[in-house]
């Protein structure tokens, strides 16, 4: 029999994310702040509940993907929350991007009730969700981890164990400190290029056909060509994701000055006015001080 | 009829150039400082000559594959060097990584004999030159560049023209200082994971199947994870690059603090002892703050 | 008549202030978690409690002098603490440093009580603390901060009135910012003059007779010619306060890079080993990286 | 008998100090590229030339205190410069901040003509020039410092024997590294205070109270909270000292972050159009950054 999922919070994510849980045939029961964002869910027969706490009373597992760590907080620990619908032997997978210390505090405050906790943030942004194709990287015991593998991969095309609570997190801003270095590595390698005289979307080529690559340059290296700054990962995300980082670095005790001046670079961009646009747009940053009116366009 | 052509500089990269424009039929003459370098080609059937200047004499296209400034402006401009035996005509090729003022004033000085002058640097390093897998960046004038770039395909999979006299150089700054910040970002990131518990092994398996996935990530991080440090491409090259991608930088007048910190934490790592081994030998200066005795083996 | 203060927190700094209060003829009462640091404020005629509580029940005036923030709330709030034993009118200050959130925490907790808290952090080490010489930033209301002023300058040279609540603390934060950079710079630029082979003797006279002058070149130059470590400030409180300092400037959403670069290089002097030692001690990695075994002593 | 001394160069500092050289008594001939600079100098009784090399066969000791090292090469080297007027036993004294590589260039080719060179550098700004209260960072032989030292006493307060030829110069360049990097942590420090509602004009007075005062808070604090920026130090000339230094230091082979990140701030001060400003407009990226209009005056 399939498990009872929960999925609380229905934003850019977490809305495809239960749209395929539904089109895979879970039973779903689906909860959002902002009620309006629960309706397309309930025409796909997922049912919506009240609260968080309602949610966790009609699920095996519970799910939440939420901005920020006091949002997880609040939702899973707070009044009308999950914990207050929770049994022992159900499941809670936090699929967000928080502090690895969130992660274990939860693990234990829920530990306290008999419920399992995972940490599973994903990589992958909204095409990827709608996809299916997210990857998550999970934190907890691995007998739960396997339980609920088959759930996670109902939404995504890997699920990596990682190890203990807090592992998942951990994993996650590794890795989103990868990748926004890697941005910030291009968006300053292609305004030099650029403002020498060479062609960026021969340079692109270049890139991408040797060791220079990367999924920053692939992903972003069209969009800036493009001057597209939608969002599919703001600016302002991206530099609370390194916030965290930060201090888990520091936590950990050891130098970290590229993480650092990355956050710094992100910090200059928002404070230019680019926090709500795609995090590509710190390319804008680097353009104005090379004095690049726009990065030419190359069918324009 | 085939282009005659000469190869100056047959170390790690250069002999296998060589070694592949012969086998694809060319009428190959070398020279190398160090003449025993040059035994392997002579067996192939390459003439081997005594000077620069000679095999300018017996060649159509020159091409240079030096690892500095000074060693390329002493072969072409200095005595007994490449233009003492040019005509009008001829082409030389330098497919060294230099400034891109130096490519300029090889082109200027050549230009006054009738020799047009290609830079053309080269992304790959000695497994893509064995392989015939190089990609070039060229500069200068692009009937020049047509004439020569089956030349180039013999031991290359791509030629990219990229503008005037100095834009292969100006490409080629650019897009390794792009692969040296992944390759510190790289750095810091597995550190970052490893410090906290995570293992590094399922961490490469995580960047690789997203957005913070890079070549330098994808190259870098199986050797790291085997600490085998033997040079593909050496710390202090990375570092000399970096240090004429400042200059550049520099002159263009625009702020680069990515560039400049990626290149004191080479030197750091150079003043650690790691200046010879492989450019991913940096880890070892972040696993020394870590206290990270070493990332552990996979296999072991 | 004077108001009976109590001084919580014997340390290096809060040691020498208390004896200062009781020098200037206060009647003082003191407590510190080791009981033997209070045996020589005992024998100049200190009251020595059992507990912050008794201290407070003692007292008009609580000051607290602390390491970090967690032993300030803990002292002010926890079982046993300052607030236990305050009543109406009294007044607390808090003397350490601690990130301005606390500061106005404490202050709001304090008010519900109808209890005045001031945060009035200190410039100056051991030295000037002896001396009575400190110099107080205090946030609060400012007519309160008329009634200490005198007990203040009883332990102090002077002492500014910075605004309200936590303002004290900001400013302290911001000081020390400007303290840790200039010091960084020191040791860099004293690296850079005496690995050219100037003598840092020499270095040092030009450097104070000049714009390059500050009070950490005045104040550690000497020590560090004389390899004397011994410490009057270490390493890993000066790292503290730029970590507190960090989160500072990240709520006011403005870069900071050399705030962090700073705090990147006295972490890497604290996985040196020189954490304890006096936060001069930088100047060892950067000697560690130019291969100065040590910068000469000028009597040697 | 005195010497009879030429000076070229008669700008924001040389002119200053050939007037306190004249005031002195000293028979000097001078020399400007822009003539009308050298009127002054005529109606206080210097000799005016009409080539750097009349200067040198008019004088014992020729002083050049010119912007760049080119220039610098240039009225010495070059055609119908100082070099063409030289005999055995003169002395010429470069007071520019150029690169040590240029100043040992200078010597060992003035040398073959039996010519004393010192490179001579000064800290100090105009209004140090005109009080005669510069101080002179020397290198070269000391005899020769001996027999010049007190003409250079005629124009400043102090003159350090420095070592060989190009100390002074490597002085000069570490101590302005310094100056810098202190200059920056003002600037950052200065807003991080203000940001957080702290009175800039109180943060001065504590600034100067403590550990954290500098030469660089002092004398360019007022001017900030004035909005006066006026160049006494252009940011542009700050910027090119620290690019000299950068090189410097790459050639000793050790790491200097901090320099370098000082170095792409002011590069971005320049690009926000503050170059020709003085170097304490710096400030005004970090305000912009901040959300900061203006920094508040305290009397406006």
């Amino acid at each position: 029999m399939m498990q009872r999922v929960g999925l609380i919070g229905l934003g850019t994510m977490g809305g495809p994310m239960a749209q395929n849980l539904v089109k895979k045939g879970y039973p779903v029961t689906v909860f959002n702040r902002t009620a309006a964002k629960a309706e397309p869910l309930a025409r796909l027969g997922a049912a919506v509940a009240s609260s968080p706490a309602e949610v966790a009373r009609a699920s095996d597992v519970v799910i939440t993907m939420l901005t920020a760590d006091a949002a997880v907080l609040e939702v899973i620990l707070g009044p009308g929350g999950v914990r207050e619908g929770l049994q022992p032997g159900k499941v809670v997978v936090d699929a967000s991007t928080v502090s690895p210390d969130t992660s274990r505090r939860l693990a234990t405050a829920l530990a306290e009730l008999g419920v399992e906790f995972l940490d599973a943030p994903v990589t992958g942004s909204e095409p990827q969700a709608i996809a299916g194709q997210l990857t998550f990287m999970v934190g907890g015991k691995r007998e739960v981890f396997d339980r609920v593998q088959p759930l996670l991969l109902a939404m995504g095309k890997q699920a990596f164990y990682m190890g203990d609570s807090g592992a998942g997190s951990q994993t996650k801003l590794a890795n989103n400190t990868l990748a926004a270095i890697n941005l910030l590595a291009f968006a300053e390698a292609l305004v030099l290029a650029t403002k020498a005289g060479v062609d960026p979307q021969v340079f692109l080529q270049v890139v991408a056909s040797g060791g220079a690559r990367s999924g920053m340059a692939e992903n972003k290296g069209p969009k800036v060509l493009a001057r597209d700054f939608r969002p599919q990962f703001m600016t302002a995300l991206m530099h609370k994701d390194l916030t965290l980082a930060n201090r888990m670095a520091e936590s950990l005790g050891y130098p970290h000055p590229m993480l650092d001046l990355a956050k710094n670079l992100l910090q200059a961009a928002i404070a230019d006015g680019w926090g709500e646009e795609d995090s590509c747009a710190v390319v804008k940053c680097y353009e104005r001080w090379a004095g690049l009116e726009v990065i030419p366009q190359a069918q324009a």
